[in-house]
């Protein structure tokens, strides 16, 4: 199988996050519920990471790191434990299901969206203009999972300090692939998965909380810490980490961060926009198919969607999978209004995302087939 | 190390635990957000663990089956999401802090609590006097977590059952150690973890819903299901379990179940019953130790508790592990009632909790290091 989805999952692991899942499991000791030594040992395991999560971006205090089980999680954590009713949001068309359905169940919150440009990049200089006086929320998909389009998270943070607003980052697409330095981002949520371009298990996810906000906590349960207390604790991160952590997990992301560190995100993410820039070009050469970007690959994270005529591109990454071998994502990757936006509504579209590992003769074999569907009309 | 707090979490996974989150780790590919064979053949393992489960609690539907990242999550999903506005709440004095601090937060709902006869058993005889106009909910703790003192919950849910009122069974000690059988159970939700007894990987947990319940969804996001819409699907599992899954977890899990079956839950606690049995036989001997159970082990998890005069539980489990290298739990457990109707609300108790593959010779050790720290007051 030739693995082009790693905006989904990423597909090759290093060794050293696997040997860390199966040391967790080979002697496990719960964490903060046992009073011996190896406990406190893995609590010191888990500080780590914490810390090295902080490192990555650029923040001082671990204990605003909150591990989740995935970005869905802590999405929710950081939109319903900050909101109160009748808030307003501002998002963009390219947020996710996890923001999205959030917002379109809690009806107590009304929302309005960002225009685009044209070239369907969010016009984020519109942000003023649709301020209301209840308005106490952007919300921001730092690196689009249809497009790959990645925003200037660092101005728009700025701005959003300027105008007032309290920001929340969905950087699972982002993180890994790009530095992100929060050290100066006031008012600041940020909310990303650990199985993507940081490497780790599925399973793992972290949202950060910067200092001066305080969330009320959506789920409340035994936390280790004042365990005689029936008030869930008011301090990070336990207000906010319920039930036994996943500490296999946890560890696993662990190793992930440390090799995309010692990596370096910008090298990572070069050698998968070169694959991308190769891809698109021989792309723009094949008569029927139509590519969602504009090929300024400057500000992307390495994903690249396109459709064949006019056929469903669940039906084509399916002709890709079961006659080809590649992996890829049809559909609508649950973010509905990116596909709106691109006028991909009811098409979806096929979603190629390379990992750190794959070659561009991988990248040809999935050109060749990409040929070949669209010139024989295999669909 | 001696290991003795498998109520904490399962110390000794199967080998074939490690190797099935081992290989999922080794080919990820995410589920239910992939366009290729190799997602539907992970999609099909996931639906074996949820036939797995479903199968040891001898109920129908597998769909009704949802992962949970812990137990504290499902009792969540299962009180936050069933739970209106006054709705009144009877629960009993031996619920975890993943209950009681959710309907300690949320003051919404009245609750109130099942007397204790003075052996300290939950007096379940007493619910109808207990049932007010707006009771909606009983929610009963299988088997202590403090006193491993287990309950009849067929009884209990018959008897729920007949007053009209839907019961949640926290089984998160039970399970893996009784046959639980809902086969017959109407509107019951059931919750455990997976890493304890179930011998699955921390990170994991499942709840149960009777199809004859309707819960809200706590937590909304991308479910892999209609994801080019904005609504969360009102069908389960995807309703309740948001984001990417936890794969390698739930693998790990299902091995862990099979795990179980293969050896019969009965024959795991009778091994264990028989070290608890020969420990409390022998505490009885000596002059300081206080226990809290009265001997009779039929109904019991293979949990014993224990303190030493006036010390601090916290302080002679520190003994233990520093000087004997035995670990076991000290403190409250995440218990607080529970600790108020032992009398231990000021010094917590030592729990001891052994594993399938502890042994005889460790619960010795176990033993002489009381007998010394009782005896020299070395606390």
């Amino acid at each position: 199988m030739i693995y082009l989805d790693n905006a989904a999952t990423s597909n090759q692991k290093p060794y050293s996050v696997k040997k860390a899942v199966w040391n967790a499991l080979s002697h496990p000791v719960n964490v903060g519920r046992n009073s011996g030594r190896e406990s406190f040992l893995y609590a010191e395991k888990i500080l780590g990471v914490r810390e090295s999560i902080a490192q990555l971006l650029h923040i001082e205090y671990s204990e605003n790191i909150v591990f989740t089980s995935n970005a869905s999680h802590g999405l929710n954590l950081a939109i319903k434990g900050f909101l109160k009713p009748n808030d307003h949001v501002i998002l963009t068309l390219y947020e996710h299901n996890s923001v999205l359905r959030q917002l379109y169940q809690k009806e107590k919150n009304p929302i309005c969206f960002l225009p685009c440009y044209p070239d369907h990049r969010v016009n984020f200089e519109q942000m003023e203009q649709l301020i209301l006086p209840n308005t106490a929320l952007l919300v921001v998909n730092a690196a689009s999972n249809v497009t790959g389009a990645t925003v200037d998270y660092k101005k728009i943070y700025q701005k959003a300090n300027q105008l007032g607003l309290t920001v929340l980052f969905d950087f699972s697409q982002a993180i890994g692939n790009i530095d992100i330095d929060l050290s100066e981002c006031k008012r600041c949520m940020a909310v990303f998965s650990g199985h993507k371009s940081l490497l780790g298990p599925q399973g793992t996810g972290v949202l950060y909380v910067s200092p001066d906000i305080a969330l009320s906590p959506v789920l409340e349960g035994g936390t280790g810490s004042l365990s005689n207390e029936l008030f869930q604790p008011d301090f990070l991160p336990d207000q906010l980490e319920i039930g036994t952590l996943n500490v296999p997990g946890i560890l696993g992301l662990g190793k992930g961060v440390e090799f995309v560190k010692a990596n370096k995100p910008e090298a990572l993410l070069h050698h998968k926009l070169e694959l991308i820039q190769y891809t698109y070009d021989a792309l723009q050469n094949m008569k029927h198919i139509k590519v969602y970007h504009n090929g300024d690959f400057q500000n992307s994270v390495g994903i690249l969607s396109f459709n064949v005529s006019n056929a469903h591109s669940e039906l084509i990454a399916r002709i890709l999978s079961e006659k080809y071998h590649i992996s890829t994502r049809g559909g609508y990757h649950c973010a509905p209004f990116a596909h709106r936006e691109l006028g991909t509504e009811n098409q979806g579209a096929v979603r190629v995302s390379p990992g750190y590992k794959t070659t561009k003769k991988e990248m040809t074999k999935l050109l060749d087939a990409i040929y070949k569907i669209q010139k024989n009309s295999e669909y």
